[in-house]
């Protein structure tokens, strides 16, 4: 069996509580056959305490042995093979390839951090050396750098059970920084955060590292938010990471803000990603922009955190094809099934809000909307995708449009015209993404495409010029995050190069001497690391 | 005259209350003879609203032209000469070469962004461009940068009339981001606050900016409060800055957060700024110690964010001779104004509160102290310095000891045996400074260092060896900042290059067309800025 139900404290499977919870397979109503035991107040007192015991040990660490720890992990989690995939798959509900892709991104991401790690570069070294003779008084020497903030919770996703979740980007990140982690299991998918806990356990200790680097807390039945309750509120955690809902992410952050000691806690929340399809671009491509929007939309049952929202149109015989279009592609989809009952029915309760909202028309919402709330068919959590339209007038007045619907569904704003469309993009909150669909050949289209760029670029954290919102690329350009309710901090991105510097804070160091800097900063780039020297970039 | 009291909205003196307030020289007790109005809610919201029409055309402005003007700022302060550190004297007090280098700092501040902007490397620009023949799905071409987040308040520090305050860092970091900035004037030098005022705005009007680009609020009397308030709230405002007390900067951090679209709140607070003198260095090099550290503790007369305000000593004969000198120093040190009546009196019951607690000494507090509350003395508002001695059980049962005193205050910490200098670190709150004496030539010295820098570091945005912490250069490698209460956001400084990161967020460009790029990331490199393309540093 490849797991037990415990928590990880410490390099070991823990539990004291006798209040067992169990997952479900959405795909079938099933439960699971073996137990999970959410964590006790002492055993998260018990991790978070080994994390902090184990900060100053794991951030002294060359960064040789991090890197190595992190591509540790990366072959630990891949080496779960096709166990860790069935397992995730049982879970979730979502298809085979789809978690296999997630696996190799996830495996990739660990890579992808230890070859930052090993680079050297992240930690922004800058040196400008001191001056003796300057006047009235001596320059002195200073050199800063990135340095870790000890131990970091993390919330896990419900709908990236392997990339946003207990080995995800924000546990690669904060490993990568020299933070000890801490992860809040997610109750919906125990046995997949258990299995890859298990291999980052493996990876420290194979790695020589001290246990508390790393721990997984089960958390659910009715220690679900308890769990993450004492987490973040323990004196020895320093900042917090979170994927989930904006009720969810503004809970833990005000709980981390309302601290004696204040923290960080980064909240990746929700997200509307509105879509503007320019009328050249109707015109010349309607047929295929409803096709790729169409397939976004329904891409793992619309639970992405960029799932496309809101489309803007402006009235015209192409945009309504083009409408029509969208319409019986997803008056054509197959139910499919959800992650979990909750997940369902709140899909369903803001469509429904939507729906009845004044001026609001339905074009189609699948069967099954409005029905079997709370409960599991037997054949499982499904649900169908729905399109809505709505005017702009309608759209500018009400909030319950401008707010996310977590699911496949996708509401048509109508345009009188598209000199609208700056209005609009004025009148959206924050945004993961925003996407502009232009016709290169069309002079019009340009013209606004730029001034719409403008205007999307306050709301947004990805622009997306002739594309789709889904799919997000684990690179240094990567921009995962936005203004809120996208984030609450958008100067951070939980994607790529950036997603680490959440769990640093830059200290500098006067007139050290040699022996007592870190190496990244001595004299003779000991390192090899890209660094600022006087001014100057010096790349080894 | 060169003020005239009113604010400035949109390039242009404002006023339409008839409340007005008066400064006060604390050197002589003597009022002001001009009135100064504080802005109504109506002016603050004709500023916020100037400063949100002016930040798109602000924003899209080339590097060349900001840099431009940041540069006619520091030509506009600096030619008020004379005018200027008058006025700034007779409003704090503080001594004329004092401000006269405050001055030249705020001056050489706006030119040190103006050469980052020209420089442009700044924006963080990476580019991963994409690789269309990738399976199964295409590389997107990626490219992020930084951008402005709009219009910020700027709450400017009482002990910093020039560098902290209409002109200070905020303000100039933010202008050189891209940001307008709206100014929430200190009630205790609104005639210095507005000089400076008008020297930025008329920098911006003959640089062609839109007036909204800069506004100065007078806030005092009635409405000293309230104006911080409004703009805080605004929905046009969508960052600030703040340099006070941990009570006023939690309570606009609150109020950032508590809005329906919370925005950053970047605040500079409380900083305790210890210091260790290792058992070498008391030896080696007590005397000398103790004459730069009394320097340090009455420059200005303490009222500087890096004052240090605890040294930690181990018991011995060096050490006591140590103190006795810096004890008599102490004692020796005439009175000397204070920044205002309330600043005083919060010195006196800063100082009462800590000499009155369990286990403290009275080493030599200064006649007045105690005295004279809330009245002005015919020769001004004076404080003597104060040092007072505990143990190190003491100061780690009671917290008031480990709090900030704002003034010229010492807290003699005695250790048992230098041991306990790892621990007293850990039980510190965070600082923006912290410093170590150690004996260069003292092994002893050089491990406990070692050891002491690894703690250190966890409470300090820097570290200072063999030195003391008050000055603060403006370059690459400076953090002004910590963790809380020091600051509440520590991944920032409020000095230096990562000054203007605050004021920012990565914005990330898919498939996004070169003519609709920023010059920052367009094929070719137009802007010639230090920028990473496909994992490789480029430098032009």
């Amino acid at each position: 069996m490849p797991v037990n139900g415990m928590s990880i404290i410490a390099g070991r499977a823990s539990t004291d509580t006798a209040a067992p919870f169990h997952s479900l397979n959405p795909a079938t109503g099933e439960g699971s056959r073996h137990a999970y035991h959410a964590a006790s107040s002492a055993e998260v007192d018990v991790a978070a305490r080994a994390a902090a015991d184990s900060f100053d040990e794991y951030a002294a660490h060359p960064s040789e042995s991090k890197a190595a720890f992190l591509e540790r992990c990366a072959s630990e989690i891949a080496s779960l093979g096709d166990d860790l995939v069935e397992m995730a798959c049982w879970e979730t509900g979502l298809a085979g390839p789809r978690i296999a892709g997630e696996r190799d991104r996830t495996v990739n991401q660990f890579r992808f951090f230890a070859a930052m790690v090993r680079d050297g570069g992240w930690v922004e070294a800058v040196i400008d050396r001191g001056d003796p003779t300057r006047k009235p008084m001596p320059r002195p020497d200073l050199r800063r750098m990135l340095r870790p903030l000890g131990p970091v919770a993390v919330f896990g996703a419900s709908n990236f059970p392997l990339a946003y979740s207990a080995g995800g980007g924000d546990t690669a990140s904060a490993l990568a920084a020299g933070c000890p982690v801490v992860v809040k299991g997610h109750p919906s998918h125990p046995g997949t955060g258990e299995m890859v806990a298990w291999a980052i356990a493996r990876a420290a200790g194979e790695c020589g590292l001290p246990g508390g680097v790393y721990g997984y807390l089960h958390a659910g039945g009715m220690r679900e938010f308890d769990v993450g309750r004492e987490l973040i509120t323990h004196p020895g955690v320093r900042a917090a990471g979170f994927t989930g809902s904006p009720s969810g992410g503004m809970s833990l952050a005000n709980l981390g803000a309302s601290r004696p000691d204040p923290i960080p806690v980064f909240s990746e929340m929700g997200s509307v990603n509105p879509v503007f399809v320019l009328p050249g671009a109707a015109t010349a491509d309607g047929e295929a922009i409803a096709a790729k929007l169409h397939a976004s939309v329904t891409n793992s049952t619309g639970q992405m955190c960029t799932c496309p929202g809101l489309v803007f149109v402006a009235r015209s015989s192409s945009s309504e094809a083009f409408v029509r279009s969208l319409g019986a592609r997803i008056d054509a989809t197959a139910s499919s099934v959800m992650l979990s009952p909750r997940i369902r029915d709140a899909y369903l309760r803001r469509v429904g809000e939507m729906a009845t909202a004044a001026g609001v028309g339905v074009a189609v919402v699948g069967e099954g909307l409005g029905s079997s709330r709370g409960e599991v068919a037997a054949s499982g959590v499904l649900a169908r995708p729905s399109m809505l339209t709505t005017t702009f007038e309608a759209f500018v007045r009400d909030r319950t449009l401008r707010e996310e619907c977590f699911g496949p569904s996708i509401v048509v704003v109508w345009c009188d015209e598209a000199e609208q469309f700056i209005e609009a993009a004025r009148a959206i909150d924050g945004s993961l993404t925003g996407t502009i669909w232009a016709d290169a050949g069309s002079e019009p289209d340009r013209v606004l495409a730029g001034r719409l760029t403008t205007a999307l670029e306050r709301k947004a954290g990805r622009l997306i010029f002739n594309g789709v919102p889904t799919g997000v690329e684990v690179v240094g350009a990567m921009v995962h995050g936005g203004p809120f309710p996208a984030t609450n901090q958008p100067q951070t991105s939980a994607v790529g190069t950036l997603a680490v510097r959440r769990w640093c804070r830059p200290v500098c160091f006067q007139n050290y001497p040699g022996d007592l800097l870190p190496t990244e900063l001595a004299d003779g780039n000991p390192g090899r690391i890209t660094r600022m020297e006087d001014g100057r970039l010096v790349v080894p």
